[in-house]
């Protein structure tokens, strides 16, 4: 199945769950057991906090295996800790692919055209070495980018999308504040600027639907903005669309909804922080971190299938 | 002197060169006695790659330490070696300021406001590690950053201008040929898209305007685009310019004499290509790439100030 939209309804499916848990680690998010662990391990205060980023998310990973469909690494919060934060992202894409889980990067990684290309294949690709062996660098299933230079800027990863079984999602409206500084500027024909915006992924993505009937060229629209959602779902009817702002961010599970398909698919729905933290929310011990974040996400589950029955998207 | 604008004119001054060497390396420009050093100093394909990064460019810039004020490695160009490419652009970085010369990290980075502080922390400022010590990771002096996100995205790389004297370069109108897809839409008010913009980093640098008149809060503007780029100069009178598109890009000097201000200074052109693959345009040995980009770096100098001196910018 080398399509990503078709291999992501597919986990949904499986797991009958539409939600992503985001990887975003801070040393602060991570219990005292496994930072001690890591400083006695390690001498070298980066190399011990690369390990202790990829344990937290391992064990993350592992308590939420068989029951979400996918991670979302922030790239951020890996460059943060510089090569050894880097390579703890790529230890931590390795196993959540050993558990089954689809891998989507968060990098809003933009270009021009020769520029994406190095994107496209560091992150989705591959990578000719010295010597002339070709290995995948991060090995990704799919990466968000970020459109403002163009079609030029994000071909290259259209052409991952088609050859490799790769996805993209573009931003198209984000959850924050301010995303209305720039999006939500009117033209001159009347429109927002992310509609037209939305119209040109529909178009960018025709090529690319799956048997699922969605497209591998998805598109980021924030769960904060549920009226300029439900607009881009119209103007996007086949794009896989990534929702954030879910939980910590404030939206909720109706706002969510808004960006699903028709039947209930094309869709997932990100959170970070309301996993990792979990235990706080569940009043746990911060060592219960798992245990807590496989009971929001088991919460979450719910409340979105509550959310979808309620808006006649998916049928009981 | 704790502003980066005032740093960069100083380092312009002293090197009468208002250029900047683009590090973008492929393994293809690295001539094969480096690429087979490091075969033999190195087992592993990945390590041997980031070796031969590593002393591609420290070649490169020892060749024009003095000659240029700053380099400007493009990040995708070292996420596609994972780690060990990373390890080698912190080398890198690293480098360049023993040898004198300011380094602007070109990653185009975005996202919403607590991720873009992990992205601000990374590149610009410092990270706090399993241990409780502070270190700089990658300890670039400036960055490149998309605003499609909206002001509450970049104020944490603002914060860090202030506090410790860094720099930010937003992505004003690019260099690419797909450039007007979104940035040059026609507003309601009959702006395009990219002058809206550009009033807005105006007023976002007004704060971090240094003695030399400049603010720290740049933006990039592609010489392919001439016209747009008076206009923008006129719009941001005090914005650093940085200026793509010069050389293998196709823009000529008088193209990039247009985003300088009238006392020939606030703004930096771009060359990565054309200085890295020079021996090609002189017709030497592939071993004396950096005679040759040296040589094409003074080229450089003289072809820009000539066009100063032509466009009236620049007393003789």
């Amino acid at each position: 199945m080398n399509n990503f939209a078709d291999q992501l309804e597919q986990k949904i499916r499986e797991t009958g769950n539409p939600s992503v848990m985001g990887l975003d680690p801070v040393l602060s998010y991570i219990p005292e057991s496994i930072l001690s662990a890591c400083r006695k391990d390690f001498a070298d205060p980066e190399a011990a906090s690369g390990a202790a980023l990829y344990e937290f998310n391992r064990r993350l990973i592992g308590s939420v295996a068989g029951l979400v469909p996918a991670v979302k690494p922030q790239l951020a919060y890996y460059e943060e800790y510089g090569p050894a934060g880097l390579a703890a992202l790529r230890k931590t894409i390795q196993y959540a692919h050993q558990c089954g889980l689809l891998v989507i990067a968060d990098g809003k990684r933009n270009d021009i055209g020769s520029t994406a290309q190095a994107y496209a294949d560091a992150w989705l690709g591959q990578t000719r070495l010295v010597g002339g062996t070709e290995a995948p660098m991060f090995g990704a299933d799919a990466l968000t980018v970020n459109a403002w230079l163009g079609l030029d800027g994000i071909r290259p990863f259209f052409d991952l999308c088609r050859d490799q079984g790769k996805g993209v999602y573009i931003l198209a409206h984000t959850s924050n504040p301010s995303a209305g500084d720039l999006q939500d500027l009117v033209l001159a024909d009347g429109r927002p600027l992310y509609e037209a915006l939305a119209e040109k992924i529909a178009v960018w993505g025709e090529e690319l639907v799956g048997s699922c009937g969605y497209s591998s060229v998805g598109a980021v629209v924030g769960a904060t903005w549920p009226q300029q959602a439900t607009r881009l779902r119209e103007l996007m009817p086949r794009a896989l669309i990534l929702v954030p702002g879910y939980g910590a961010q404030g939206a909720t599970a109706d706002d969510a909804a808004c960006s699903f398909g028709n039947n209930g698919g094309g869709a997932i729905v990100n959170a970070s922080r309301s996993l990792m933290l979990a235990w706080k929310k569940h009043q746990m011990d911060h060592e219960d971190f798992e245990r807590a974040a496989r009971l929001e996400a088991m919460r979450m589950k719910e409340d979105l299938n509550r959310a979808l029955v309620k808006s006649g998207k998916k049928m009981i």
